[in-house]
């Protein structure tokens, strides 16, 4: 069953989905961040079927989140590493796995965080660029970009 | 097709994605912080099925990410609003936002955050919670936490 395509949407985010919104494509991100580079490892630490984790790796290569590089030849083989584009996909998943923190790990947390500098473990804050405050949901609101299309994508505000 | 479940893996990212991994419910969660409550305004801003849509809604009513409340009798209708569960999704919604407006926004931000304590557009900063430093992914390293179960779940690292 092929998805839909989110790639027309006038949407940051649903643009993110198109690149990162299959299943497993996240937890790879998240393997390749721990340093994991060779398709054998991903294969057995996510019970993953090599098909599939041929396409998904194949997808994040094209979609220039990951490259290949080869480390042997005949036959040849390689490391899958994370660019850019893609080590920046870490807010997300430290976000992800805050959440899943609170609402979904009644043992405590599988897995933390340690801030190097700091030399605490760390719960990742979300601050404002401006200003330098902490920021809750309460205090933002949403409003329109530059590259906004629809001046009625974001419905009107009761007063 | 069903997909697997990533209920049993000890990690907070994969339980994470049991619960929002399912194409267009984070969008759904999207248009919910907008303010959209209604099945129609989700139906038309999203151009979803209406069997998908009223399967995405179910499954996070049960999952305690929304709540369903009647507005109208006869027949009965329901706002679907979002719990404290549902809400604390927005760290989540914001990074994946911020990383399609870098990566995937040539024409720019279709939309941005207004601060409304400071006035400013803002750009959702990651900070240490025990400093108050910035936090860049090369100044975090993975540890084990008090939930995990396999000592072997994170790779060795190298000198």
């Amino acid at each position: 069953m092929r998805r839909v395509s989110f790639e027309d949407m006038n949407c940051s985010i649903a643009q993110c989905l198109e690149v990162v919104g299959e299943w497993w494509t996240l937890l790879i991100v998240r393997d390749a961040l721990f340093g994991i580079t060779r398709f054998d490892d991903f294969r057995s630490r996510l019970g993953i079927a090599r098909n599939v984790l041929t396409q998904r790796l194949e997808h994040l290569v094209a979609q220039g989140i990951m490259e290949k590089v080869p480390y042997q030849d005949n036959p040849v083989r390689y490391d899958y590493t994370l660019t850019d584009k893609g080590r920046s996909l870490w807010t997300i998943l430290v976000a992800m796995r805050q959440w899943g923190d609170t609402w979904a790990a009644p043992e405590g947390p599988p897995v933390e965080s340690l801030h190097k500098p700091c030399g605490h473990t760390t719960t990742i804050q979300p601050t404002c660029s401006e200003c330098g405050d902490a920021v809750h949901l309460r205090d933002l609101r949403a409003v329109l970009g530059p590259g906004a299309h629809d001046p009625d994508f974001l419905p009107a505000r009761r007063a």
